[in-house]
């Protein structure tokens, strides 16, 4: 894949982003919404792997570049009005979030009007960074 | 549900905006992703169906209120870092794209590095949108 036209189809916002949705290709779970600026989703092609752009650090983030925790590249698409991709994966270790659950997306809202933290961790935090202290 | 104190712990964006993705709850497929100010995600709620923030027209939208194609919530979901909702829904006719297709993410990059459209539409779109011309 020499050509990256298919990069221009993409409606970037005024930061130079887009959003992008993560969800496992064999559950149908909805891992996480992150974003990539267009180095990003170009990187992300090319090594069949996320790699978003993390705004609070302000850099290319290889999703699980600490944690061991990478998504492999089995779909990725784009949205009518291109402003959003969608990345379907293989999440490595089964845990996406930094919380260690295998979603981000863990608190549901009941009928009280509370959210409640439905998802268990599956690997302590602690654990799973602590190569890195 | 009286008290909305669960609306303090989204995390809205500059444009008092978050990101919210709606999934289909039966086929796991994801259907769009648009945004919600703090009043379209108290009216999804309360009415028990999607309504999002227009960003082009600037108002609120009852997803469905042209096209018919309402967006019932099943579960609403919030992501680790407050910035992204999840709505679980049943969504009416089949159809959640304008281009009358079950989803907005109908292309799909190939191997040549293309956009394939890989979803049929279901619908023609004058066909659905005819009884308001």
């Amino acid at each position: 894949m020499s050509s990256e036209d298919w990069l221009d189809a993409v409606k970037w916002n005024s930061d130079g982003l887009v959003a992008a949705i993560a969800q496992d290709h064999q559950t149908g779970k909805i891992l996480m919404q992150a974003w990539m600026n267009r180095e990003a989703l170009s990187l992300t092609a090319r090594e069949q792997q996320a790699v978003y752009w993390s705004r609070s650090r302000s850099r290319l983030w290889r999703k699980g570049e600490s944690s061991g925790h990478q998504q492999k590249l089995i779909e990725l698409r784009l949205d009518c009005d291109g402003d959003s991709v969608l990345l379907v994966v293989e999440q490595l270790g089964g845990i996406a979030c930094h919380t260690g659950r295998e979603s981000c997306f863990y608190r549901k809202l009941d009928q009280q009007g509370e959210w409640q933290v439905t998802d268990a961790v599956i690997k302590d935090p602690d654990t799973i960074y602590s190569s890195h202290s």
